[in-house]
């Protein structure tokens, strides 16, 4: 898989404000315990089977506590991992591996977790035409970053916002009348980036914007039977058209909906309410003097 | 309930993140097929079965968007809501609703979520003289939100972060040498305000922490029978002693968790895991000019 | 026209930032000279023709300065104004018009200027089927504001940045090594909400983008009459491709371009090269007591 | 020519802004079509006559894009390059180039449009004992950037803005009752590293304003014939008085105005009207293994 | 006394910070002690003699906290008061007046101790022509504060940081090689808006100092004596020019120094040594439903 | 003494804020008169007896203006240092150094002014089982390094905000109806990890106190013997209660209270009043092209 991660500048700010959150004004257990010149070296595992994600998120954390930090990633994301392997070592001060642990972990428990959840439902349709995709239920702030998670699940993306991308909803076209006027509408003032979606809740939705010439239609909550029909009648009218099945897919049923020949399915709660994946980090080792010995005997 | 939300300066940033995050360079949809003076009525809906958390939070995405909406709460945070339910209305111009309703619903499919969550861990074990308190496994930049939402599913909060809060894990022990001289170390430098907490792992380290004068104490994945032997030894040496259970809580097993005769159960899932409730937010009357007619009519 | 001004999230923090360069640590002038409580109207108008634009951003700017300046819009957005005419009255403590007047001012000129720009642009190819449309060529951090500004003097929209909408340069086809391979890997990755654009250079790139299925195409720096060959083969080709014509398009040669029938017409000093636009704000009475009859003098 | 370019402290959110600008939540294209691991060399040309201006906020542009990017700049600023020469070279990651390339080029052409404009000024006068000075008529948030962009050229610099600088103006004038009283009142108040400037339009005006004892002149809009008289009279009464001139200077009257004997010219045109500079950054190589050969190529 | 406040723009983040940094993750203690709902009235009070300074900051204090809450200022600004005297009112929530009361107190303790320490140097030269003056030895972060309180105990600004003013000291001097190469230089190169000043620390450095036409000295760490000589030195060969003495100067010395004629005396311990003033805030009443009734009885 | 530096990302925002503050748009001296490639030695050293505190503060001032900057510090933060000693050397150029000066100063006078103050009361009662403490009586922003500076002068923190600790006073009991109401109240709802402190006036409240189960006092304003009266009461009751005795400490009476046996005295003068200690910073050497002779001559 070829994943780019997200560039730092646009997280960066949400580790800076996670740091500070967890910090407030000062580990006031660590820096009464442990001698600031203390060195070790932790080790980030898995603790159940997973799919990786936010690597480099996990390495700006600890390099914005502490930039001489070593962290040394082992795996690289969006591969799965079993229970028990190590995802990377961190070696230095002690003091700011404790400091930066339960953000780090907090970031790569939420982002394994969209991922692991993602390649769920995505096994499920593995052999079929069709793409589990996002949506913008997001946790506010961290969409940048769950849509990364969903693209290591192996899954691909929706548009990112209200900005960069046209997806006109039913409440549009109760402000413009009809489906009809509201694609005109679009289509001369909508920059020609964008492809326009509309979304439609019945096969007589479906087919007026067939006719006003949809680029492509989310089909909001339709049954398999009728999501059935639906694709063979846009077919008919427009071979080209993108149909998106959209509302209440769940691991149980998301193959029935892909087998209904859509071209993408979005999906939620892949961000909403996938669980926390679990992983941790344990000292374990203090650096003595002689630091290359100490490594060696782990 | 006696519930105080979180003062706004706490989130507000977080919310004007997440418009931007929402809006990127504008609502090109909106923008181009709503005229900006259209003025409705929107209805936020519980479309399932939730605890209530987040109004005012909701309250300000719609001042953060537009000052001149009026957002009218329903219920309030803590409440138990019925599915169809409405939580609150906001009336004004069309344009503004749309752009801070999905921001607004992924607040509160959030933090109900967390609230719903933890009113079912606290709902197992409602006769029993234990609390359900929450961990600083929450994610990055929604601590202060997170922990109120666990306080108005009913449990109580833990430390907030690093600073306000003594709690001694095994890497501290560690750099100390053992948990007796960490115990000393704690006492000595760390202000009077703090109770000292020890994580232990045995029946020895709980053993060598009583001795040493710890005030609380973690008792870190423990069997319901190692931790109910755990708690008679407690009391036995410090009746006053608080004692926490951490470590793999569930559903299935919290109630046994709280029959041990702890005084905390800390669990991560309520915060990190909790799937989010389902929330929408519908426009259910587009206003004419004579605007009272038009409200009374729905 | 049925403009929509950005949000003001979108450009507070700028207004914001432009008050604070131009205060720095306080207005040293109006501070010695001139009464805290004195009170005035001042009048804000065009000292040439121009189209105009910013009013809401000279609001806000006058609103941040002091919420109890009254801003009255006697012009809207859009709108062509004669040398003389007012588009704003301000009224309230003169120390605080003063301490606005100069960033309002600087806003105004530089988007009225931008519009004005873009008009004349419109008006050489008003009756042809064409788009004078902008480019990434902006003002750092002006993004949001001057393609508003665009809109206002009669142009359309490019994509606003790197993240919304698909623009494939000779640079990413050299790393493909091949139009073909560009548009197999972008119809692959890239999210369905966007249409594929690719630039071309000669009559050959078109041909193989064509062939590869592009959605639109950016025909770079071509003569009128290669222009018009390109136009011919594309329409025979694909009747529904979208054509851009860019490079070093100016008020002389815009309706060449046009009459080669493409759609759109790139054009990077609309936004980078175009003149301020004269306005001033004048301080026309100072209040006495009796406010409505010093009014009614103007 | 000894510059001294504004600390980047001063700049750096600005480019962080604008580089979060126009990445949105990332580069879409570039991330489906380049491999981030391909690497090359990138030259930065210009692509007209210029003054060369913003060398150093170009380099934290792809400092800040990718701190491994190498930045090797080859001329500097407030030179005059001719068409087609190399202002510098970029090195490492393509995909890192392409990020930073459009904000770089963004500020480039702006500065060195500045730049080249006020040098046209400056060569217009350069006989003669008159400095060529900016005024506050500035792009918003870009005054410390265009002030030094006016340096480069060979102008100097008026006041930074309200607070560093005592400029009295008519409406100041109005509200203080005269002249006279205007610079009594400042004198009395304002700090003593400030000197004392006064905007007069009448001769009348002037010589109020040389019996009050200002220190500094401006001589507001006046005619070459008025100008020429004015400075005779201040001349007489005060030799050591500073004269600006300022108002509707052009390149076509700027040497008849400086011929007048006036000490400085403030042009907000400098600044608020500068045509963008042409400039083009080209990625001539992809690098292979052999990174030294295929430099030596180019 | 024609006090103007500095505008909030220019510390309403300090504020916004001061609150954040008190209320961490919230008020504990009044969130579990307090209801919401409970309202009051509290008494801001001068508990020492002291010249007020602060009573906008304590009021947008109290409005960001709270936007209900009523603060009713009863005193002015540079104001002397009386132990006992009540500077200002509070109303509304308790909760919210106690979340604000030790950031509004902390600012006025140090505001008004700057204020009182300055009229205290300021008494001592009352009958002298010579002004009391600050430094740049302020508190990072509160010079637009502090320099207020200067103004408010009755003395005058130097210039406020290293841009809006020219200062040449030895280290200066010694870069450029002498005292009359660094006015050379200064002279060609700075705006003609400063006045130019040069530190001197002996007769030797005055003289050719004088020579070179600065227009401002500072005499740095004279003996009084010597002071009385420099004076007569610069008056005879310039009358007009601006002379300030500096460098430990106290209560004790202030007057002898004041006598030897100079224009400025400049004193670091205004603001970096002023001892805080003593202000409280009590909670004089909690409201009953009949509010009126409740005031009255005040 | 085993001292841990504040974590810089708690501090750095102050810094910026203080250099931007200072630098305004550009050090308009030093710009024109030092050229930038000009490289020197700089010795910080203090001018008085003093506690160090804040060289790691003066550190990260020097860095922040310029990352080549060479800061050696040659002594630690808690440290008497003798009047004339060598506190850091800064090498590099020496615009630089000169830019970061009048901050690195700004930050130290305060810092080492806490510090020693604090060690002045510690001194007094050394030999006596009693802590000097600071409160929330701090400067608006400062409070993490100047709690820090209490600890270097050998004194220890009380609470740390609003958030960290809980303190009942008289305006919450008041709210309560009783101290034994508050005490419960606190009890229920108040995490676990604090320990639950109140503040008394007379001998009555402080029984009241001691019955309800308060595990810290707060003695506020007590005579000596009235103090002196509390802590037999006190220890008889509860030999593990912790008293604080707080109000109108000086180094005068800070024997005679520490002496009454209580365990803590809280002091608001350690952070508000205490004064500005003496430190400077001198260019020694300008640097020749033989860089290391140079270095040696010193």
């Amino acid at each position: 898989m070829n994943l780019t991660p997200p560039h730092p500048l646009l997280y960066r700010p949400l580790i800076e404000n996670a740091l500070r959150e967890d910090l407030g004004h000062g580990d006031v257990t660590t820096s009464a315990l442990v001698p600031e010149h203390l060195r070790g070296l932790g080790l980030l595992r898995a603790k159940q089977d997973l799919i990786l994600c936010g690597v480099r998120v996990a390495e700006e954390v600890f390099r914005l506590v502490d930039s001489e930090l070593a962290f040394i990633p082992l795996r690289n994301d969006g591969e799965a991992l079993r229970r028990g392997e190590v995802v990377a070592e961190v070696r230095g001060r002690i003091s700011s591996i404790l400091k930066g642990e339960r953000v780090a972990l907090n970031f790569l428990q939420h982002l394994c977790g969209v991922a692991s959840h993602t390649r769920k439902f995505v096994e499920k349709v593995r052999d079929l035409p069709v793409k589990i995709i996002d949506t913008r239920k997001t946790l506010p702030g961290f969409r940048v970053l769950e849509k990364y998670a969903v693209l290591c699940g192996g899954g691909a993306n929706h548009r990112f916002g209200l900005s960069d991308g046209v997806l006109i909803k039913d409440n549009h076209i109760k402000a413009c009348g009809s489906v009809k006027e509201a694609l005109k509408r679009a289509r001369e003032k909508i920059p020609h980036v964008y492809r326009l979606e509309i979304e439609v809740k019945t096969l007589e939705e479906l087919e007026e914007a067939l006719e006003a010439g949809a680029e492509a239609i989310l089909l909001d909550n339709m049954a398999p039977e009728v999501l059935k029909e639906a694709v063979r009648i846009a077919r008919q009218k427009d071979p080209g058209v993108l149909l998106e099945a959209s509302g209440g897919i769940s691991l149980e049923n998301v193959r029935e909906v892909a087998e209904t020949g859509v071209d993408l399915i979005s999906i939620g709660r892949l961000t909403h309410s996938a669980p926390a994946a679990d992983l941790n980090l344990k000292i374990v080792s203090v650096l003595t003097e002689n630091i290359e010995e100490d490594f060696e005997s782990r």
